[in-house]
């Protein structure tokens, strides 16, 4: 019930390793590119080809607190001398991860805006079912006024039109390659060709400069998803205290005691609701994550790629599991 | 030094107290508005001028958990019987706690817009001052390669615009009125005109619906002020380590110790690794006070009022502190 | 209802000032007291009678980053140059400031205390009030078997033995002196005696190290806190729900909504329940603040400075509620 | 270098598998000694040797939010009919996982346990290497008075004995069984003998009540982690500071960079430092974690699974990359 296998596919090692390589590989074509040498193509089908596990990696993971030197070594080594200037010239690591991440998020992000549209046809669905009962709905947690169903319902799908024009905007403000260089100021002749021709390999947008230390982009992907899990704990609030007041509020199927067979425990909306904490709880240290000290900070980074996958997957899962608990609901209203 | 006199200013109870019979009154003029009932604005001016202190309406925030009540009892005691129904009819407390909370946070904003803007012009004039040095700038927490002190400053500039523009897209989502009644429905025959008319009065715009329950402008205001801490703290991160690192890197004034008269500690650059930590702390419960159960939620509503003031507190103090602390430097690079 | 009048008082500024006099005072004494220099006791009482405004030291607080070394200067400038070796000699000023936290925090510690034990006894007397009477408990949001009231009752006062317990024991070990001096190694000759000395002017006892660096205290007190704040925040989030269930659960008096009038909103349980958010809001930066990077940290420090009274305040003000709301139970059962 | 493969295996789900049969046949047992039933034996012996794999119970987890019920089930299918009365008979799901969640904590304490102790020999060892070189420690990030480096070293040991004490202290508190049924209540005519009896099974104490609800044990248990977790980063964060001023502080092994090979970045004091601020959010979200409504809560629950096994991870990883990095010093003071 808990974990999202769509988006841990694509936060997984096996995922991470083909990006890192297709990030590779597309340096290795602009290069190519930029300074008319033909045979960088060569070079870039040998990096995209090569044959590599994670599990090759995780010595030099530990050693140089990246993957990358590792992962440049063993390409350099399936290339002849004379084509080494084809490989990873002129990036830095955190060039490759941060490009890499941003592949990984657009993908995670056209997950999450699929299934807010899902949810919200669900929530739809769930309006031509009820929209015609009536409800008591709570303020400050005592009935207030009697309403039809049909407003209850318009009120969980309100934030979902500016969460999914949120997630384009995001999806577009993510949609760039990050290059720097060691030292984030892109020293090549013909930098802003060379920009062009990496992003346009990657179908990304080159922003001009690089972003090493300035993590808007990943901050503002953060605070959407802090938004959806708000959004998909308030249904599990919502339902959990609904089911609570019982017959003429709500009746979901499943949830069975172990102990009391009477009982029908709303188990996904308690589960919405932890999940709803969890993403407030991750969004201080992803918050915490985005002050990169100097030209390029591990401490940082590293909270980051340790928190990030865990909140597209809070998201996620959190997504699911709304959808999931709507299909539940038996009656609403009376 | 921590503590911002300006913001504080803006959420002092004094400033609420006004702004909370500013919104009685206005609504109370597009009541007179709608229903050409010219008396109104005779009730209007006595809810502007009503002599009232904060204190007047402690025991009814004790007993009822907003002031609302007690100010609108207070309210009608100082207007005939007879014009009652042009005060706050058809208002809920949250419509006038929320609606004063956004004139409030209009007025921060543009405190922090400015500040912002004036941090710029100081990196300006260092860049002015210093562009021509050299610095050696840290990656991973190491010296890199030298740069030009220009590239440094870039750096720390970075984000600016990007904020700026945040700053002003945010007022303009922020600039609504909150108006929905008991139960968020606008129960009045003419909802649209009176919408308008509250809004108008207000200078501000009506959003066509009440967001009782849906904070996305006030997340992303938060999420805003985030970034603003985290701009903040890495000025004062990076001049720390410079300012550890010694001669050829930074030199400030200030800062004695009580013990090694040879010290100059860099006290401003430590409070803003503080403010940026807390902002970073307070992010979470933040996040967690934008889901309100129900139609209506005192918890996640009384942990917003506790912590939205302190947020805009700590972006402010930190905006202040760097700009003092980029004049109190003496040499940057060598 | 929120903020906490005697915890404030603990924390204000006229308290810390005279706490920063009393231990300069005791310091002065213990150095006389070693050097069997009976002059240091006119210093000492020259310190403690020293007119001085909190407003005095903020010049010295902005550039400085801590209040001693103004506070050192202004002391200096009330005794004759001759007997300077007696002020603050083998102090820093971090010395100064933990052990004055030390002072406020046993005091703030005996308020928690006490309102345990008057919150315990509310407890008690609804035990007698109502403990005859049945309930339905609910486990997992749903009705589980009915059961005395009594049993309701005594699951709230579960945690309180264990947090009176260690209240004693977090104040017997916060009742310790800080002396370290510039780098913690206690360089004078008669370190032991003048460690002593110092602890017994203060009604303290001397751990026979500084610890400036090791905020284990702080981080058991925080943690103790945080333990308050969820059993408060449990009273009111049960007593909240409920009162959403209605007749034959719980009645309360207050909380009048200025919408409709039938309602009867449970405000100090919401209040307690925005308070445990935020006291477990609070609770990651304090342990962020536990890591002080060298041998004394500003930012570390700061950020426990900007969260501690914050969190006594909270601990406070949730015990305080929780007591005041137990007395507002009308019926509880049925 | 970034996860546990120890705490992993102890938290795994065949371990966790492993431990609820366990927790199942002992209550069997006891319920057996009690009632003077030998057949009993023979039911035990069954559960501890059923043929199940944690795939088994994925689908009744998602539907009763716990695994218990299906477990049960298929315990029951195993066994003749007549035999039922013998399984999880007076049993509630959460009396299940919380013991096994003692059993497995109990574990992971004892391996945290053994790791400081390797921390602190590993500091010892260092002590004897560089303890007569020289070192000047930094305050408020300025370099203070130079002192020896076994002063410095002293400093880093400081919280461990304290920790390992309280790891003693915490250990003897989490060895408890959780029983309380249904509502909380122990409903069986010899409770006091079946609850010393299913301890006895499992050789963990009874404390003579259920502690459904009061989690002071998991949030005592998480304070001793977010101290743990303190020590570490500031290992990391003193060792990354050292590393940035060069010669004369400490020189390391490892860390190489992808694009200027001069530098030796120090990878895993830069993963300490994320650790210990990932450990201060995961504090939040686990005190939140400690509010259980009613009798038992699903929601607060659920986080606490979610946060509680990556704490432990947290700490664990921690302290297993502190031991590993003192080995890496090549050089410490001048």
């Amino acid at each position: 019930m808990i974990g999202d296998d769509e988006i841990a596919t694509i936060f997984s090692s096996d995922a991470e390793l083909k990006r890192l390589l297709k990030v590779e590989a597309s340096w290795t074509r602009a290069l190519g590119n930029i300074e008319g040498a033909p045979e960088a193509e060569n070079v870039a089908q040998t990096i995209e080809t090569l044959s590599l596990e994670p599990e090759d990696l995780t010595d030099g993971f530990a050693r140089d607190g990246v993957v990358v030197p590792a992962l440049v070594k063993a390409i350099k080594s399936a290339i002849g001398l004379d084509l080494e200037s084809f490989v990873h010239n002129g990036l830095t690591s955190q060039d490759v991860i941060d490009t890499a991440m941003i592949l990984a998020s657009r993908d995670a992000m056209t997950v999450l805006s699929k299934r807010l549209i899902h949810l919200d046809q669900n929530l739809s669905a769930l309006f031509k079912r009820f929209g015609d009962t009536q409800l008591t709905p709570f303020t400050r947690m005592q009935p207030a006024l009697n309403c039809s169903t049909s407003t209850v319902i318009e009120r969980w799908r309100q934030p979902i039109p500016r969460l999914l024009k949120d997630c384009d905007l995001i999806t577009e403000q993510l949609s760039v390659i990050q290059w720097g260089g060691p030292i984030g100021t892109r020293d090549h002749a013909k930098s802003q060709a060379l920009g062009a021709a990496f992003a346009k390999e990657l179908d990304l947008v080159d922003p001009g400069e690089a972003w090493h230390t300035d993590r808007t982009r990943v901050s503002d992907t953060v605070n959407l998803m802090a938004r959806i899990s708000v959004l998909t704990g308030k249904l599990g609030e919502d339902i959990a205290l609904m089911a609570a007041m019982g017959p003429g509020h709500i009746a979901l199927a499943g949830g069975k005691s172990s102990a009391m067979p009477h009982k029908n425990n709303p188990v996904k909306a308690e589960v919405l609701i932890a999940l709803s904490d969890l993403a407030a709880t991750y969004h201080s240290g992803l918050t915490r994550s985005g002050r990169h000290e100097g030209f390029r900070s591990g401490q940082a980074w590293t909270l980051e790629w340790l928190l990030l996958p865990q909140m597209y997957d809070v998201a996620g899962t959190g997504l699911n599991l709304a959808a999931t608990l709507l299909n539940e609901i038996e009656t609403l209203g009376r």
